[in-house]
C-alpha cells in the first residue's frame, strides 16, 4: 500500500522531528509517555488499541479477572499530550534507506524509529505443539484459555466413564517461569476450592494438574531459597511438578516426554519460552542467533542510526550481563525510561547516558498467601511477600478505574473465594451470514 | 442422538418427578430457584453456562459496563440445592408423546416440562436487513455492537475527506422501544463526552445518530407525559428521532427508508422487535399467529398436560389483555413465581392459582440525570427518576460481585464520565491453524 499514513499534526507547539514507536507495551507506552509534551511529534502504533498488563494475564486465563481489568485504552492515556498520536496498525515493514515504514494503513516516514514489539510464544520448532496447545501472550489467548478449562468440565459432566473424563479434566503447563508457575497454582486453586462447588458430580481428585519444566528448578531467575519454597507451595497445592522433562510431541489429546511415560490432557498450556518478535527489513546480521536484536548501550539497533529497539525484543550485551538482560518488564521500562531521556537531552545538545540496569528484584506468587519476593537486598516468603506482591502489581497497573476494580475482585476472591468469572463468552457465529467479531479484523496473525 | 443425558441424581431427598426447565432467563432462573429444596428433581438447561442481565446490555454494547458485569454463571445459583442440576445444552426437539426432550447433549426425559426460551429479533423477513445490520439480543451480540462502533472510530481517524467519514461516523438506531432509546442516549452521550477526547482529530459534529420507529411514539407503553419527556430529553442529547419512518432496505451502507431520503451509514442497530422462540414438536395451532406459544392462565401450552411455556415466549389471552402481556421481565418472572408455587401446591395436594399480571410499572434512562418513570400511582422523571432506575437495576441484578462492580463503574462513569472499556479484544484468527474461540462451539445459530 503507498497511501501515506497521515498523523494530522494537531500541535501547538513546533515540532522538530518524528519518533514513531511501535508497540504499546511497558517499553512503548513509557516512551510515549516520556516523550509527551516536548518538541518532538510522537506517532505510538499498536495493533491492539489497549495496553496489556501482562503479569496479570494469567488471571483472566483462570477467570480470576475480567479481561478489562488487565487492559488500558491506549487512547485514553494520551487525552492531553496533543504531540502524541495514537494509531492502532499492523506493522509490515521498515524501509531504512528511505526512513520510511510500512503499515496497513499506510506509509509512514520517521526520523527516530523505536522498536518495542516485545516477544511471542517460542514452539521451539515443535509444529505439533505449536498446532494443539494454548499459549497465553494476548488477552485473546487468555480467554480462550478461559473458555477451554471452563468447557472441559460441562464437557465432563456428561459423560459417565470416569476413566473417560480424566483427560478432559487434567492440564498440563509446560515451562517453570512466573507464567507457569502462576498458572499452576491458580488452576490448582480452582480444582480444590471453586470447580468441585460448581461440578459436585464430577470428583477432583481425578484432576491432575502437572507442571512440567525442562531444566533442573522453577523460576531460574530467582534466589535457590525462593525457588525451593515456590516448589513447596505448588506442591502443598496438588500440583505435579516434573523438573528435567522435556516434551517432544503432543497431538491434542497424549503428551509425549522425553524418556517418561505420556501424559494425556486435551489441555496443554505452552508457557516454555518466548522468542522475539522481528520485522521485514531487519537484516540477520542485526540479530542475536536466538534472534534478539542486537542493540548497544544507548539501545541503538547494530548498524542503523535512528532506528532504536527496547524491552524483549532486543539484546543488549554489556559487562554484567554477557548474555543480555532478562526479558523481563523492569528491563523494558528502564531501557525505554534511558533512551527517552537520551532523546530529550538531544533536544537540548546534551550528551547521551548509556544503559545501565537496575534489578530491583523479582517475584511470584503460586497461590492465596503463598509468594516469593527477592529484592536487591533482603528476600521472604509467605503471606507478607503475597501481600507484597498484590501491592506492587496493584500500584504498577495504568489507571485508577483498573486498580479499583481489581482491588474490589482480588478482596471478593479473598473473601468468598469464589471468583464470579467462569463465563463461557464466545463470538456466535450464524452459519446462514457468517457474521462473527472477525470480520473486520485486519489480515494478521496472533 | 439417542444417548440418553443422565442427569446423575446426586440427591438426599426422595425424588418425586423431574421438572425440566429450558433457558436460564429471568423467568427460567426464577423457577428454578423457587423449586429448589423441593421434593422434584429439576434439570436446568441453558445454551449458555451464565444468566445474562438483559436491562443493562446495552450498556455493554456502548463501552459502559464490561460484560462479566451482567452475566452470572448459572452454576454458581445452585451450590447449595443439590435437587437442582444445571446442564449446558442445546434443545433440539420436544417428543410430546413420550415425554422426552431432545439435546446436543443426549435425550431427557420430563415429568413436567417448561419452556422458558424467551424471544429473539425480529427482521420481519427483511433478509438485507437480517444480514447487514447489528442486533443486541445476547452478550456476544453487544460485544460485537462494542467492537463495531470501536473499529469505525479506528477506521476514520485515517480517512483524510470529512465527508467519506461521515457514514462511517454515523450510527441509526431502530426502535423506539426501551432498548432503541437507550442505545440511542448512550451513544449520543459517547458523541458527545467521550470520543471527541479520544479523537481529537475527528470532528464529532459530523456524526449523526439517528433514532427510527415505525410507529407514532417512542416507549409505547409509557404514559403520554413520559414518552414526551423521553423524547425531549433524546434531542437534547442532540439524537435525531425519526417518528412514522420505515425501514424497507439496507445493504451495508445506505438505509432505505419508505418515502423518505435515504440514511448513510455502515452501523446499522437492529431494536425494531422480537420473536418468540420455538421448537421442533410445537404445532402449528399451538402458536398465536405472531409466534408466540398459547398457554392458558396457568401457562400450560395449548393441548399439552405437562408442558407449560412462561415468559416472552408465550400469550397468555385474559380480560385485562386481550392481546397478551407486554413481553418485559416482570411479566416472565411473576409467571415464573405463579408457576412454581402451582408446582409446589401440587406436592401438597393443592388446588392450583391462575395467573394475574401486576403491573409494578415500566421506566427507562436516556443519559446521565435523564430517566422516566412510571409506577402505578405515581410517575416522574428526571434525575430522581435516573437515581430510581440505577436504584432498582441495582438491586435487581444477580450476584453482590455484580452489584458491587456495577455501582463501582458508574459512580466511576458518574464522576469521570470516562468509561476505561473502550476495548477491541477480538478472537483472533491464526490463518495457518484456525485456532479460535469458536472451535468447540455447538454447532447453533445465535
Amino acid at each position: 500500500m503507498s497511501t501515506p499514513l497521515t498523523p494530522i499534526p494537531n500541535i501547538s507547539k513546533p515540532v522538530y522531528k518524528r519518533i514513531v514507536i511501535v508497540g504499546g507495551g511497558f517499553a512503548g507506552l513509557k516512551l510515549a509517555q516520556k516523550l509527551s509534551h516536548t518538541g518532538y511529534q510522537v506517532v505510538l502504533l499498536d495493533k491492539n488499541n489497549y495496553h496489556m498488563f501482562q503479569p496479570l494475564l494469567y488471571q483472566v486465563a483462570t477467570a480470576a479477572l475480567p479481561p478489562d481489568a488487565v487492559s488500558f485504552p491506549l487512547r485514553r492515556a494520551f487525552h492531553k499530550t496533543p504531540n502524541v498520536i495514537f494509531r492502532m496498525a499492523v506493522v509490515q515493514q521498515i524501509k531504512k534507506e528511505e526512513n520510511l515504514l510500512l503499515t496497513n494503513l499506510g506509509t509512514l516516514s520517521y526520523d527516530y524509529l523505536i522498536l518495542s514489539q516485545g516477544a511471542s510464544t517460542n514452539y521451539f520448532g515443535n509444529a505439533n505443539v505449536h498446532k494443539f496447545s494454548a499459549p497465553m501472550k494476548s488477552t485473546s489467548e487468555a480467554l480462550y484459555i478461559r473458555n477451554k478449562i471452563i468447557s472441559n468440565y460441562e464437557r465432563a459432566v456428561n459423560i459417565a466413564d470416569p476413566e473417560e473424563r480424566k483427560p478432559i479434566m487434567n492440564v498440563v503447563i509446560v515451562g517453570g517461569g512466573a507464567t507457569g508457575v502462576e498458572l499452576a497454582g491458580s488452576i490448582a486453586e480452582l480444582r480444590n476450592k471453586v470447580l468441585p462447588k460448581d461440578y459436585p458430580q464430577l470428583s477432583f481428585q481425578n484432576m491432575r494438574v502437572i507442571l512440567i519444566e525442562a531444566g533442573p528448578c522453577l523460576l531460574a531467575g530467582l534466589k535457590e531459597k525462593s525457588r525451593d519454597k515456590a516448589l513447596e507451595y505448588l506442591q502443598k497445592l496438588g500440583v505435579e511438578v516434573m523438573l528435567h522433562t522435556m516434551v517432544t510431541d503432543y497431538d491434542g489429546f497424549t503428551v509425549q516426554l522425553k524418556d517418561k511415560p505420556s501424559i494425556k490432557t486435551v489441555t496443554l498450556l505452552w508457557a516454555a519460552g518466548i522468542k522475539a518478535n522481528t520485522l521485514e527489513g531487519i537484516t540477520e546480521d542485526q540479530k542475536a542467533p536466538n534472534g534478539r536484536l542486537l542493540v548497544n548501550e544507548f539501545n541503538q539497533l547494530k548498524g542503523s542510526e535512528n532506528i532504536f529497539v527496547v524491552g524483549d525484543q532486543c539484546v543488549l550485551i554489556d559487562e554484567k550481563y554477557p548474555k543480555g538482560h532478562p526479558q523481563v518488564a523492569q528491563v523494558a521500562i528502564q531501557q525505554a525510561s534511558n533512551l527517552a531521556n537520551n532523546l530529550k537531552y538531544e533536544l537540548k545538545g546534551k550528551p547521551w547516558k548509556p544503559f545501565k540496569y537496575r534489578d530491583l528484584g523479582s517475584m511470584a506468587t503460586v497461590g492465596k498467601s503463598m509468594a516469593v519476593v527477592d529484592l536487591p537486598f533482603v528476600s521472604f516468603r509467605g503471606f507478607f511477600a503475597w501481600f507484597v506482591w498484590l501491592f506492587v502489581h496493584l500500584m504498577a497497573i495504568l489507571g485508577v478505574r483498573n486498580k479499583l476494580e481489581i482491588l474490589l475482585t482480588w478482596a471478593w476472591k479473598y473473601l468468598s473465594f469464589d471468583p464470579s468469572l467462569r463465563l463461557l463468552i464466545r463470538p456466535r457465529y450464524v452459519k446462514e451470514f457468517k457474521r462473527k467479531w472477525m470480520t473486520e479484523e485486519p489480515d494478521y496473525e496472533i
